[in-house]
Parts: structure tokens; C-alpha cells; sequence
């Protein structure tokens, strides 16, 4: 039986491992920390990363809380347990360059202790995913991207990459725009053990996964960080942080439970970008790469 | 029995007159008009000023829509009926200067057309108000603003001002952030005829309501848009401005109605600043005018 305390280790040795090679990447700008606690129980590492080189605004967050769940959630998690556990790192990276991509990572674990004295199954589960949110989406990147994530997937469960990049395509969707927030990636919720699928599996997988951020974000950056770019294409990716905005504050169930169980608000809303525009009425060029961009933030694409 | 129609032609003469003095008040920049329908009935007339002398970004839209109502809306609105008609005005300006405030106000009709065969009391209210959010507050602006809403109030009902006030101090409130959006201002909804307040009165006030933005918001202007202002104050309007973009995302009734109800997104958006910036755990210098604007961004102060 694998243990929160266990778990939350190896997360924050994650976190750990994420910032070193992060801030080498950099080569200039290097992470704060916040220590914080949560009122009702525990708290985190919230770093953050700024006016670098390459990261005009990144944040690298761990924390392990606990505590008295609100009504609305535990209505929402459809559970009766009042206590919580919840573990987990999270990535928002906002390049300065307008070629190179935003990313997120997430890695998760949630219980319910008061659960595993029940003597039947207790309520365990893990979540997470990476996706990619270029300004300018080029296809060999999003295929090297998913490519990447496939391999992932593949050595733990057959099935992972295609239920996992499918639920991203969902999850990741601006209803509002009709469009995805980027060209998508894994996403998995509630993951628990199956038949085919140990605990001990999910775990590792979970840990494999958030291991991966750096490989495939150092590369994506190292491919585009010293390409040329204009200040129209700086306008345009202050354009798709407004979209990124949008998605976080209006749909993000992270960043809903966050303000709703009172946690950190700047952990939780560093994933906003350093700055947004929002132009009214915006039409891309008939041809242009923005247009080509939008034309594929669809769901359903196969990169792979 | 006022109808529908008449308001809706009310409202949009009141946009009219309303765009006309505010192209006045700039002196450069124009409304540009897009005209609009909903696929489900009805449609508006959204108006957008840009890279003006003194507005950055304003949208004063009028709109006239029905249909039937989603579940959700039902739901939410504790209704029976499926179909409704909705007209109003809806106003933001996001002015270029940090020391002139940005600036709401709206104005509308609601109702459910069957409500109105059952031969018992329909189904019909009227809403708004107007609020200002400075970007460093004033107290000589926010008295006189306050002092000019009670007296609008005053005309028509004695406790309209002191309902409204509250009200508006409840509702434009940044939970997450633990502050208000701006100064406050009034707000009212579902506002129906009671014993000594007839139908008509209250229409009437929605009117007075209505034209009395131009010479509130053309003093705040005048007051303040000669001022000299730093670069630093420039980018501490940025960072108000995403805590703009964060009420209205997140909690603003009329954006996720719009959201919900498949409004068209660039009406419905046209809120938000052309440029925001989120800063990571922004703390205001002990003594600033920030500080001191932070101070002021609290329920409950009495502005008359």
C-alpha cells in the first residue's frame, strides 16, 4: 500500500528535480520560493520564475493540504467524507518568445483518509497531464509533443494514450470560442486501480509522467528559442494569453477547487500570463499562420 | 402596461445618445457598429470605441434577444416558462489614463412573454446600475460619483440608494482577493412594482439611470485626464485591470448568462481590458497611493 506521506515525497523531489533543470535551461532568471500554510491544513512551495531569458513568467507549485471539505465540493466529488487529502505539482510556463509554447504540467493524488477505515475500497484516485499551448502551432512539434506523451502512456497501459488525449481534447476546450486551449496532450482524472492496472502502476506512471516535463519541454524551447519573430507575432501571443486567461479563470476545475477551498491565490493564479491582451473583434488573415494556428485548435486531431 | 417594445426602443435611443457624447468627449476615436443576430432570436447593435484620445477600449452595446431558455438558466432563475425576452444596455470604457477609472453601467429588461397569459402577476423585472473602478481611488471622485447616484436614487424611491449601494458592494466584490472591484456604485435585479413603487417609476429610473452615465463619467474624465502619470502608475493600472478581467470571468452574472446562453462572445467579452498583467504576489509599498487604494477597496464605506 503506497502512503500520502510517500507519494508527497516523491512529488516534491519532482518539484525539486523540474527547477534545477529549469533554471539551467533559463541560463539567467532563478526561482523564488514561497513556503505557505494552508488555514485548514497543510500547504506548499509555490516557485516562481521571471523576466528570464526564456520564461517570462513560470511557476513550479508543490503542496500537500488537508483539511474539512466545503459543501459545494464535496457535492460536486459526490462523496460524504468530510476530510481531505490532496497532493500534487503543477506547471504553468509562459515563454517570452512568441514561438516557443506555453506548458502545463500535473501531477495529482487525492483521498479521503476517514475512507480507508470503512473496510471496502477507499477513496484514492490520481490525476494529471501534460498539455502544449503554442501561439503558433507547427505541426512537428505537436507531433514530436504527442509522440513523446504516447510513449509515455504505452509503457503502463495499452489504452492510456488514446482514453488520455481524448479526455485532453475535451477538457482543454473553450466552449465559449469553440476552440481548444492549445493542440491538447494527456489529461486523466480520478484514476484508480483496475483489474489491469495496479495502484503501484498508476503511481509510477504518475511519476514517469511528471518526469517527462523536462525532455519534452527543453526540446520544444531548444527548437524555437532563436528563431526571429516580429512584434505582430508578439501581439498575437499576447492575444492567445487572453484565451489561456479565459480558459483558467472560467473553466479550470484546479483553479475552481483552488478558489473555493480558500487556497493560496497566488499559487493558484500564477498561472495567469505576465500579460494579456484582448483586442475586440479580432479576424486573422485569410492564409496567414495565425489563421493556420486557429484552424487547428480543434479537438480530434491525430498527431500520432 | 408598458411593453416590451417600448423599452427595448428606449434603450436603444439611450445608446445613441450615449455614444454620441462620448465620441465628443474624445475627439478622435469613433464607434465602430456591428450589428448582430442571435440564432435563437433576436439580435443587438454593439458599439466599440479603440485608441482614442482618452478611451483605450469602450463598448456600449444594446441588445434585444429571445428565445428559449437553457436548463441551467431555468434552473438558476427558478423558472417555469421556457421562453424569455431580454433587452438592455450594457457599458464599459477602459480609459488609456491610470488616473481615470474605468466605468460600468447597464440598464435592462427582462420577462417571459407566456408568463403574461396565466392572468396572474407576469413574470418581468428590471436590473442594473452603474460602478466605477478606479485605479487609485479618489475619495473626492468616489464622493462626488456616490453623492450622484443618491440623488438619482432619491427621486424616485427614498430607499433606493441605500439598497442599491449595499447591493452593488455585495455583488461587485472579488471574493478570491478579498476586495471589491472598485468603489461600488448601485446595482439592482429583479427590481418588480411593490406597493409604492408602480411599474412605471421604476422604468422611469432606469432611464434617469441610464443618461445619467454621460455626466458623471464626462466630469470623472475632466477631472483627472490632465494629470501627469508615471510609467510605474501605468503598469499598476495593467495589474487593476486584470483584476477586472478576473471578477468578470469568474463571478459577473451577465458574462456567464451570456456564456451560457450562446451570446455572441465579442459583445459579451468586449469587458475586458485591452491590456492586463498579472503580476506574481504583488505586494504594495507601505504608504504608496497603491496601498492606500487597496485600503479603500472594501464593502461597506459611506461615500455621502
Amino acid at each position: 500500500m503506497i502512503t500520502k506521506e510517500e507519494i508527497a515525497a516523491s512529488y516534491k523531489q519532482i518539484q525539486d528535480e523540474i527547477c534545477v533543470a529549469l533554471e539551467t535551461a533559463d541560463g539567467k532568471a532563478h526561482f523564488e520560493q514561497e513556503e505557505w500554510e494552508r488555514e485548514g491544513g497543510g500547504g506548499g512551495r509555490t516557485r516562481v520564475i521571471q523576466n528570464g531569458n526564456i520564461f517570462e513568467k513560470g511557476g513550479v507549485n508543490f503542496s500537500a493540504v488537508h483539511g474539512n471539505l466545503p459543501e459545494t465540493i464535496k457535492n460536486s466529488l459526490k462523496v460524504e467524507q468530510d476530510d481531505f487529502f490532496a497532493t500534487g505539482v503543477s506547471i504553468v510556463i509562459h515563454p517570452n518568445h512568441p514561438l516557443v509554447p506555453i506548458i502545463h504540467m500535473n501531477i495529482r493524488y487525492f483521498e479521503m483518509p476517514s475512507s480507508f477505515d470503512f473496510g471496502k475500497e477507499p477513496l484514492r484516485w490520481f490525476g494529471g497531464g501534460i498539455d502544449l499551448t503554442p501561439h503558433y502551432v507547427f505541426e512537428e512539434d505537436a507531433r514530436y509533443f504527442h509522440a513523446y506523451l504516447k510513449s509515455v502512456c504505452d509503457a503502463y497501459h495499452k489504452d492510456f494514450y488514446h482514453r488520455f488525449k481524448t479526455w485532453a481534447d475535451n477538457y482543454f476546450f473553450i466552449k465559449h470560442r469553440d476552440e481548444t486551449r492549445g493542440v491538447g496532450g494527456i489529461f486523466y482524472d480520478r484514476l484508480t486501480a483496475t483489474e489491469d492496472t495496479t495502484w503501484e502502476t498508476i503511481y509510477e506512471f504518475s511519476k514517469t509522467l511528471g518526469r517527462s516535463f523536462i525532455p519534452i519541454y527543453t526540446e520544444l524551447v531548444k527548437r524555437n528559442r532563436d528563431k526571429p519573430f516580429t512584434e505582430a507575432q508578439q501581439q498575437w501571443q499576447y492575444q492567445r494569453r487572453s484565451r489561456y486567461a479565459e480558459f483558467n479563470l472560467v473553466y479550470d476545475a484546479g483553479t475552481k477547487f483552488g478558489l473555493e477551498t480558500n487556497g493560496r491565490i497566488e499559487s493558484i493564479l500564477m498561472s495567469l500570463p505576465p500579460t494579456a491582451k484582448w483586442f475586440y473583434d479580432y479576424k486573422a488573415e485569410p492564409g496567414s499562420e495565425e489563421e493556420k494556428t486557429l484552424s487547428l485548435l480543434k479537438k480530434g486531431i491525430n498527431w500520432v
